[in-house]
């Protein structure tokens, strides 16, 4: 069995535990914040047989991987004196960083 | 070496961190969310001997096992107009989910 | 490949990182409380290679080893009848728990 932990962005975990259990994967999941983003990070641990990792790991991918993405700039600038105007800006989100490791045994009280 | 890696629901850490250190076991505690239940988890790291690994899946089992428990129902149901009746409903409580990894080293600094 | 699980105190994670960071090395933060200490503790996976798991043990050492400090006590202890005297005490800071576990797979999305 393998363990995978999983930390991906607070926006991709909703719609990445969907999906891992409508594939009846069990997921737990762990409180993480995330440095220097405003935005926090979330650990996942999942906890699957070996023939089973690269099928998670293609979900995650489907999930959470970088994109770019436009938002109305939060701190509108000055253009003429006195005239704030909102313009969009591109930023990535998502993202995650995923580690493999061997597990001897996995038990749920 | 082993580390356990133990989820575990919020009201049995105390005792179950009581039992360990009764054991001189060393725990370290991390935060975590519940997920979709309103009561958190909490992660347990347990480095320990090999030989150990099933004297601590013990205390984990005597602290967390899953059991039924009678609570009052918080959100009364109506009976006749107007009036409303609280009533004990059965909810399933405790259970753990733990992982037992293979460690090369364990440091205390 | 390696990765190494280290639960130090808050107040080094800061200088932590950054001599991590200033190395290359790739660092995830979680989020930690400390047990029963008010100030709380912080959990860093770090993947590596395995060349460089001493490397990365020694920048732990240089930031978080177990020191002590002189503190002013935050309670003042009464001397004479209603007079409070802040002194100076003793205590211990930092300190680190470092676990070490193999590692088959260290993705980054
Ligand atoms: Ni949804
Ligand atoms: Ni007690
Ligand atoms: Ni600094």
């Amino acid at each position: 069995m393998k363990l995978i932990i999983a930390i991906v962005h607070d926006e991709d975990v909703h719609h990445l535990i969907d999906d891992l259990t409508k594939d009846k994967f069990m997921v737990t999941k762990l409180a993480t914040t995330g440095g220097f983003l405003k935005a926090g990070n979330t650990t996942l641990l999942i906890g699957v047989e070996d023939d089973k990792v690269d099928r998670v790991i293609e979900i995650i991918k489907n999930n959470c991987e970088t994109r770019n993405q436009m938002v109305t700039s939060p701190t509108p600038i000055s253009g003429a004196a006195g005239v704030f105007i909102p313009y969009p800006i591109e930023v990535k989100v998502g993202g995650a960083t995923i580690f493999v490791v061997d597990i001897e045994k996995h038990l749920k009280l």
